[in-house]
């Protein structure tokens, strides 16, 4: 049996006030269910508060669907924006990658091993290059090649496989294409995108030329939620490795391959698992 | 003013049950007091369940004292071990070391930089080699010379030195004899020690030596409650660095120093700040 | 063209000695050779020299066939092992697994992709779970089961592929069954194994579990030279990765995997570029 | 005996060509010269030499004023810019510092705990702060506040010092004070700062607010020579420490204090036993 069977994931960001804690946690005791994690935040800053609790109900527990209605009643004049779902419910995601293969193949290889919670729609690309690997792991591949002058019908024809795919998140596994702004916006918050270097450092394209010019000692990749801003969006995770001087710029973009890999899947398991809730132009990530 | 000013930190540790973190958040509520920060976990395989919540009483809140006795009275019928203290209060802290510097050096200095929050009473040693650091910081220091033959009588002058100093913790800042079984048990949960390797790796005697001969390529320090068993106390903090074939063991022991200081001072400041629960052989660290 | 096309590399091991390097870097300009890469070592506590580096020839340079029986006339009189391949020749690699495959896939994808420097010439395996992305990759796949009782034969029938295919290196990618002492003599410095601890901590049967249970903050895997003894031959490369008290034995195994990629494909490749020479019990790595 | 005693470092800068190394340790071997290390880089992209090799005279060897004087020989036709020096000789260093005194307590106990080969000639400080500690080093401390209008005085009063003092070095320990371009140039490859971040992230002023207001996982420090480009200059050494949302600018400026130390002590060290060597914006770091 899943370690996640029968659980269920609470997550609320609010303004923070006191008693927030005692409020939630009071709940669900009142409603039988047993808390397994609890992680909180309130940011001093924003004064705004984050919370997710995985919680077992018990058989003395009303029902989902029933707990769910009496807690809106509770998080109605709090103003709590919150979520609640079965821990085992996958993410629908839909990958998107261009010429360079590791990340897709890395998450698909997760994915298919049983070691990443998500459920993989599809892959579209503007190249042929990934068809069989994708075809592989008997998942759909749509080929959407891309021009400047075609930019907007192709964008259209993608999120239209989001939309009949039903597809929660879309994950930008080295697609080397930016999103129009109104893309970006549409999909804010559900597009999380690989950038080749440790943001701030090095925006925009070929971060790695852009280390080695620098003579960096330690080279890093991020990944982030899409913004309209290039590589501007909120972060979240990062990891690094060091460099010397006797890296070429081929050196660092092999390095740079499992960076990559190890940080964007993290990053999409922390969104399955829902740990990643944004707060303004940063995330809180409960790890 | 301090940022803990006027806040304080509540430690539990308890048989694990739904309904603890309403409970204890349910309390605060009642007594008016707002949450800054709370952590907690409840261990499946010990089934225990530990927290940790730093609050601030508000104007409607009862005396400190107050809330104190009325959290007894929740505590008990969970088999709570607990405890209340003003989050400001340093521990007293009471430092040994033979004659390799730099730890105590690193602890002093961030203690007198006011970066570390406790308060250092005196340092005891078995050589007059730390001396005048010592005294330059205004610190009484005591010569307590140790041979196999005086090793209780030692024990007891400092033992004798923490009851009058009021010390809460002693802090083994490689300071080089294994204590006796009966004082590691005297001192249960009070005594921290820096090992100079990556635990469970190396113990005992010349750990860079042992790195060295096997060949690693990476080394490490861990900071460790002491208990009767060399070197298996419960582990509170670990580092590591990379290292090489260049490295001879005296390149070893230079590379250890930094790790050395940035494991001990982050134990250190973990206890202060209430950070550590003991779990069994093993800590929860609410970092 | 590849960046190794027409390129040599030189490793040497002897006893050390005044004027080893002018020597070899004399060799080498008296025929005309560029040095492209070059590192040495001699080990104070073995009085052993090593040496690697990447040449190529000009014009003006002789045949390599030359250039190697001209310089085992040098290397003769100063005692040295030593060998001159192109830079090009990848090793030939037999690969084994049992049930668990991120080691395994991870090595094909690299090599797949183009970014290992070695053939592989099949996989083998005591199971069958692995047969299918094997021979997604066109590659043979031998499924050779073990018992106590066929544990001979069944080294024999492997043993038996490493001819055939002229394999010149056997990786251990989570095979999980120990080698005999007389093959693993056999493969002395030509089979790499990846033990998923730190060693030497937690050497043996179920790491993680001992982790978990000794409460290390830290974690890691470790690739070596399979010896004799288990789990104590020459290390080539470790990585670690902190961890924390809430993570299960689960979440360990699932922070290990990406180390344990890591830490192979590292291991793997500087043997397939010549990097890596033993030193008795401990490897000198030129990086 | 001092492990560097009777030894001596040679570094080397120059055009690339076939039969350098062959031509320097073919110089050092025909001296009787013993090579203790060696490492040498040859830049693909600027096709430069760069080596740095320690060796030991031996009784049949000239007097090393002698070695000198023959090698400038064979350097002046290919250009060599070089040095030899003794291996033991420590260069003379000038510490500046403002008011937060980590890195110069960290450099200064490194000093007198012998673990830091260079001469401390004094320190200087636009503020009173740190005069005690210095003072207790028994070291001369230069008091030489600043103002916009004073900045030219106030330079010119160190850079006597420097000259005064013979000072090979000056190392700016958190110095907040900008050099101008002119004081900047004039030590140019002799002045190595501090910056508080992961360069070339959150270049300027506050960078450990600018952290936290992007929201990144993980912080840094930087060494690097000092140029007349604000936090622009040559990188020496890097090091970074994840951090997460719930580091607070103050909590970043804690972390960052371990960082900073670390990474200003090993760039001052690299300094020192010469194995820094500037190529055009970047360095090689011969670790």
């Amino acid at each position: 049996m899943s370690p996640t069977a029968g659980k269920y994931i609470l997550t609320i960001s609010c303004p923070d006030t006191t008693g927030l804690v005692a409020t939630v946690s009071g709940f669900l005791r009142d409603h039988a269910c047993f808390i397994d994690e609890s992680s909180q935040y309130g940011d001093p800053a924003t004064q705004r508060f984050f919370m997710r609790a995985v919680f077992t109900p018990s058989a003395a527990s009303p029902s989902a669907e029933e707990i769910g209605k009496r807690f809106a009643a509770v998080a109605r004049p709090l103003d709590m924006t919150w979520d609640i779902v079965p821990a085992d419910r996958r993410p629908r995601v839909l990958i998107a990658v261009s010429k360079i293969g590791h990340c897709l193949h890395d998450l698909l290889h997760r994915w298919q091993a049983g070691q990443m919670p998500i459920d993989v729609v599809g892959v579209f690309s503007n190249h042929e290059d990934m068809r069989s690997i994708v075809e592989w792991h008997r998942l759909p591949f749509h080929y959407l090649p891309i021009t400047a002058a075609t930019k907007e019908t192709q964008e259209a024809a993608w999120l239209n496989l989001v939309d009949k795919t039903g597809a929660d998140l879309v994950v930008l596994a080295r697609y080397m294409q930016v999103l129009s702004p109104k893309t970006a916006k549409l999909l804010s918050g559900r597009c999380i995108n690989i950038h080749h270097s440790f943001l701030p450092s090095f925006m925009g394209a070929k971060p790695y030329q852009q280390a080695y010019a620098r003579g960096v000692k330690i080279i890093g990749a991020t990944a982030h939620f899409v913004t309209d801003g290039l590589d501007e969006g909120p972060i979240i995770e990062q990891a690094v490795e060091r460099v010397d001087h006797t890296h070429s710029v081929a050196d660092m973009v092999a390095v740079g391959r499992d960076l990559e890999n190890v940080v964007l899947s993290r990053a999409v398991r922390y969104y399955a698992e829902r740990r990643v809730l944004q707060n303004g132009q940063k995330t809180v990530v409960f790890r």
